[in-house]
């Protein structure tokens, strides 16, 4: 399809669903723009944006039609700078549904943007950020859930145990 | 966005919430197939596939970019017959959720097809075919939920009081 | 409070969680109508009318402002020719959620009624009519989820094992 | 319906949500006690108790049988030192279900008061405090979604940009 | 663990999700007796008892601790006259979550037996036997989803297309 | 059943409804390891470990199979460490679900430990640590929610009123 669509997200840290999502929506859209953005109202992330937004270019390196940038302030106001004519999020388990529902409906009511939603693939369901920060902080083992230079900046950022 | 996207459903009968779906979706591809199914292993249609499939076009007379197609036997036959790259549906309420999901995986699984999904405006989230059914069959007043056609459609059905 | 609220069902048959709903509901207003329905889209009922009617009855006999009632057609119209005005339901587990409010809606639509809903009790949550039929069919036990005379008219109509 | 209603919440902002089920639901008794709460276990709340219980007054001040009141500690015992016989509270979309159980069951142990829930109009299904402080921090526009009052106090609170 | 569970279902036909359930529970438990039912209640089953019970038997041909029995009536007490100490079920979707409640409550009511539930794998999740039926009756290709025996019957059962 | 089974929690406090899975799981299994855990990632417990790990050993005094501890870290090595060879929880209400999806499906993939779900009496099914909590530090009584230990803890926790 012709058309430029934004997925907007925290990445703290990108995960194999997250890079899913990505790539099957690269192949739907002329351009994807993976947009890493910064929540005035949440405390703490456990990567600082600019770490968050280098992971995430490393993972979408060798995806041509793909743009990553950062972006503060309302999400909608990043599409439309980057000329986005749509949003896409990926839907997973129910628990995201009612949340998505809403900042979709907010989202169009904001800037008229049509938001998409894209299946994951079961295996990756149950993959989110938190639960990789969660096992990641007890020195579980995550390689399973996150790309490869994810693993290793988690390694690098807890230090030897 | 350049693209087919095919939007199955029964529409026994089209409702305004169908109408809103493939509105929106008519803006966001170069075309939108409707493509009206018989499912064989449901029992019993309110309309015949051809009184569907008639009602369907009658309201969508006026969108050019809109084709309206009758279908039996597996949807995404239809799709690759009718030159869709993508499945269009909306989601509503949390009911649809999980049969939704399921469809769409083991769509893509069948035929590489993606699944995107549109939201439903809040004030069509509970109108529904059925309970449209519901209401007319008890000579309930049904105008709020479909277009004029169906309303007559259902008047001329059900006969004088 | 003062007013007239009626408690529309299919009670096939009445189980304790309805009993339930029926004694706290008959505290809240001045009348609460109990109102047995047919459903004409519904495939076949356990007991017919007058039997599911005659067992509400009978298990409200000492229930001073409880009247029951049977009707056919649209719920609101027995509604507005019993002069409720305001609808009752029970809320048990979330399955009911969804339907409840799609209906909820469409009965403020058709009538202008609002719909009050009550909680059932934790031990009644799991308690439905639906469980009681697959149970009694098979010939289990169900005196815990129905009240004695629900269990007697079951045993007469399975007849001896 | 005669009868005391207490209505409580911590309305922080107070949304058109929030207005349509006090409009409603006084309407339907004799008197609404709307309570705005503070909930010592919260971190945090966008405005202080005085704010959010002035804002609401304002929102209600053309409703004769409504009235406004700010406590702290348990609801219920708010709600018996008002003269409430009954909690009123509005059901929106499913995330709300299980949380509202839970708290009207506690509630019904804690005082013997019962709850009840009204539905909420489709098209404010899914505004919430939460989306209003949301989008306002972001700088984006609230009006679709509080009362003018609100939407003057939060632009007051945020300053020029 | 010792003890012998019963893991009940109507298998029509067994997919690849039973398969992985019945693995993975013959690995906890002494037997793993799989009870193929009759539910009197249900209208019109795919395949008849005896090919659903010889199809599941096929599939669990080289599991040394399963034994695989047909039952009608109460399962509860098909698992008392297999010496079954605990029930064993495969919780996949949310859709089932309620419904998996209610009978296990029941059937604890019933027979004093628990039910203990297992997690399906993640690709199985809504690999379910309707939607096999559903793409089977279609002429869709449906080995993904079953073991190689079931596609046969199927094949078969359809008969050349 | 043969078999050790670990039962993990945060137990802030211990409830009712934690009783009742531990008293039914510990006639499950040889021996049931209750394992009072130390999240990192969470701010502030009410209890601290050795508090919450005290009065849970208080209330299982009387379990002879069953043992307690404390654990920090990732669950599933106190489970390795403890013998454990399956993970046990009980299933309340829908909220649940989600989480403890994606927790037994991690759980498996970092240890190969299957989860075993079992279910909350329903009357216990809204009985959470947060709720005693919420009520207690209103000065609410919680002594239907807790076993008599915890709720001197908590009195004593609170002092004069």
């Amino acid at each position: 399809m012709a058309g430029i669509a934004i997925y907007p997200g925290s990445f703290d840290p990108i995960t194999n669903g997250h890079v899913d999502v990505i790539q099957r929506g690269a192949l739907l859209f002329d351009e994807l723009v993976v947009a890493v953005g910064n929540n005035p109202g949440k405390r703490g992330y456990w990567f600082d944006l600019e770490q968050r937004t280098d992971l995430v270019k490393t993972c979408c390196a060798k995806l041509d039609n793909v743009r990553v940038i950062a972006f503060s302030g309302l999400m909608v106001h990043a599409a439309q700078n980057n000329g986005a004519n749509v949003i896409l999020r990926g839907l997973r388990a129910l628990s995201d549904f009612e949340l998505e529902f809403r900042n979709g409906l907010a989202n169009r009511d904001l800037s008229g943007l049509e938001t998409l939603f894209i299946l994951t693939e079961p295996q990756n369901i149950f993959v989110a950020s938190s639960l990789v920060r969660e096992i990641a902080q007890n020195r579980g083992d995550v390689s399973r859930y996150v790309p490869a230079a994810v693993n290793r900046a988690i390694a690098e950022k807890l230090g030897a145990p």
